[in-house]
């Protein structure tokens, strides 16, 4: 029996503009006496990657459009997190009753163009996305490769809503150095039917199994995935997006 | 450090209408030396509990109205698949392309109403999905309390597309035991913001984790999770369900 297991990576501390991820990781795990072995992946919340990359705006350095101002008087919404969003938009997908569902510059599609308030500073600063999360995730998965010797996968991800469904899961918005996808189609199941539409998004599937070993208010920014059988390839979180023009839904 | 761990179940062989899941499940475990323990939750692929409940209807039996064989012929798709999808379903979501989103008369919206002929036999049948799948957990997680004297919670799940995004996640369709939402709305992060908003749909996310685990062609349709300390309740499967005056997408 060789289980899947999520192991939750603590004792960060607060990570700032221009801090190495990869040495507080690694200084982390030494502290938990944890190691990373060939065969483990990373699934990284955004927000120490956003830190880490600066993007981090005191509200009071914003200055808010008279379009988000008149949509935040309508809704009781602070008009600076509004102006934000619509700044790191390219597009508004749907906006009613108060919910802002945008598409990002990177085309992710989610509330509020994944602008946040929670676990920076209090509600005085929000975090943006990164700029390239799949570049950030390269990024950190070279660096790692440099110091260990090893390949690990990373996964960057946040926590995004669904239509027709209600609550958060952890999705993955940045990925290098596994496939995110499992494909079945054209194989032939243990019946003898071929598969025509499985293709499982595996990269979202561990961002979720992430959030729950690692929920928001743990302080653990990072957890260790063991024991999943990823297939080592370019993979990038691009390549989950929908693109627009097949796309049911926007 | 305590891991959240997922462990496939084996050995379950095929499932007939009648058959006793608890029973069969029980069976399996001790053919792999495990034992369910306190804290412990199962995660069941909707397939085998629609196949106990003879949710299987051979295609040969299947009379494909006007509108299906239309449908079909427009697309190149089985009639007899297009048939049981419209019959299964309460209302069309979406049809495009070939791909037919429909919300099921339990309120779940998915393509073709959850209609599949995977993992049956060999494409001449197809499986539906089960009746009502909370009650279908919540009868399963009775008979193992009873037989085992512990609370296990059950989740069932399928594999849904997700708009905006492609691939397939596994997700929760039935639900009994546990809490299905983690709710941090009005707690404080460490730095004294207070969350409005997040609300975390881990039965889906565990039902996620099931999916890495147990993929679709592994044989093990039941995942136990070890580890996850979930709020023990009433959930079901239906309160994930986003009501459709409250949603933005259909």
């Amino acid at each position: 029996m060789r289980a899947l297991a999520a192991i939750p990576v603590r004792s960060f501390g607060e990570i700032r503009p221009g801090d190495s991820l990869a040495d507080r990781l690694l200084s982390a795990l030494r502290k938990q006496r944890l190691r990373l072995r060939r065969g483990d992946l990373l699934v990284v919340t955004h927000k120490i990657v956003s830190k880490s990359e600066g993007r981090i705006v005191p509200l009071a350095k914003v200055k808010p459009s008279v379009a988000a101002r008149r949509r935040a008087r309508r809704y009781g919404h602070d008009p600076r997190v509004v102006e934000l969003a619509l700044a790191e938009s390219r597009r508004i997908v749907r906006q009613r009753r108060g919910v802002l569902i945008t598409e990002t510059r990177h085309g992710l599609v989610c509330a509020n163009s994944g602008v946040d308030l929670s676990n920076v500073d209090g509600g005085r600063s929000a975090v943006l996305l990164p700029k390239n999360p799949d570049r950030s995730a390269a990024a950190l998965h070279r660096t790692l490769r440099r110091k260990l010797g090893i390949p690990i996968p990373v996964i960057i991800s946040d926590s995004f809503g669904r239509p027709w469904r209600e609550g958060l899961c952890e999705t993955a918005i940045g990925v290098a150095g596994l496939k995110v996808f499992r494909d079945f189609r054209g194989r032939r199941d243990p019946y003898g039917y071929k598969l025509r539409v499985t293709r499982e998004a595996v990269a979202d599937e561990l961002a979720s199994m992430a959030g729950l070993a690692c929920p928001k208010l743990s302080r653990s920014p990072v957890c260790i995935i063991r024991g999943f059988p990823f297939a080592p390839g370019r993979g990038r979180a691009r390549d989950l997006l929908r693109q627009k023009r097949l796309d049911l839904f926007r």
